[in-house]
């Protein structure tokens, strides 16, 4: 049990020391100083620099596509289940920004299984926003002329610099920003129309 | 003259060789080997690969520079500035694919004064679309919660996404994305409301 939590002091401390200094230039010395182990303790828990990335990764995608799943299983009409998809999108990469950032910068270190596994998880990821946004069009309520994959990639990319500014610029509460997002990616696939306006 | 045609050639090629084997696994005999060159001679047209990726920069950086202070002359109400910003910037990206891959996926190589550089231009160009988001809704053509630093990070996360989708699955000719990339970003800064409405 003890070992257990102290394998996640091990990843906590290695998301902040990667996210800090980038994969590249961090070593499995600063994950062991900032977690305050030897160096040659930190190799009973994790053998090498790439194992503890794809570690990071595999913890960071169970915990995504949980979140995924969760949303998947809400019913209503498609205009509302979009809205609650981007919110919840937004609000978890904002809760896990330094995760998010690794997942999204880090993630060409990783090679074969590993590499395809995080292939495999954003494509699904991929898909299952292109396909709410197909059903809010196959219902009706989206701009007339919506290319769906064009809107998926735009949404998707919208999401993706979350990160990015946030590690830079964050004031506002994740919930409002979370908000105002899920309130961009809604009006980006309706459109010019207003929300509530009958067809 | 014919030694700045090959500069150029030179610079091309560097292109193509970092978009497909990325900076970090690319070699300066990659790029000889690509313009028919030996090393030995394209040492004559630049000192290092980091002075070539710099370069590349420099030369991307101008011509983006140039589409900007293009747009930014333009009148016209404010959505409609904001609609023609984002096609000709969608349409920038899309013509230049390469560059903008580079652009977007390396600029962390760079160090010192031309890091600095780059982040100037980033700024400007974040300034010029958030100026115009601005101009939205000191119109009062905005949706009414909109928030303008959100709403600006959202869509040049959009905007910067575009390179990597692209890549991957570029079938739709430049044009025809480029106006859907505007029609969605005028519909996140404008939302709910129809576009033609008046307040």
């Amino acid at each position: 049990m003890a070992r257990r939590n102290r394998m996640e002091d091990v990843i906590e401390a290695a998301i902040r020391v990667f996210h800090k200094k980038g994969y590249a230039s961090a070593s499995i010395q600063d994950v062991a100083d900032e977690v305050g182990m030897l160096k040659g303790s930190l190799y009973h828990y994790i053998e090498s620099k790439e194992a503890l990335l794809a570690r990071i990764f595999e913890d960071s995608a169970g915990q995504f596509e949980e979140m995924l799943a969760a949303v998947a299983k809400l019913e209503g009409p498609p205009v509302e289940r979009l809205r609650h998809f981007a919110r919840q999108c937004s609000l978890w990469y904002l809760e896990n920004i330094e995760r998010v950032a690794i997942y999204v910068n880090e993630w060409e270190h990783l090679s074969g299984k590993r590499l395809k596994e995080v292939k495999r998880i954003r494509l699904a990821y991929e898909q299952q926003l292109g396909g709410l946004i197909g059903e809010v069009k196959a219902a009706g309520e989206a701009r007339a002329d919506l290319d769906v994959n064009v809107a998926t990639y735009f949404t998707f990319g919208a999401l993706n610099g979350l990160p990015t500014w946030y590690r830079r610029r964050g004031a506002d509460p994740a919930e409002a920003i979370a908000d105002r997002y899920a309130e961009m990616i809604v009006a980006t696939v309706v459109g010019g129309r207003s929300a509530g306006a009958v067809a």
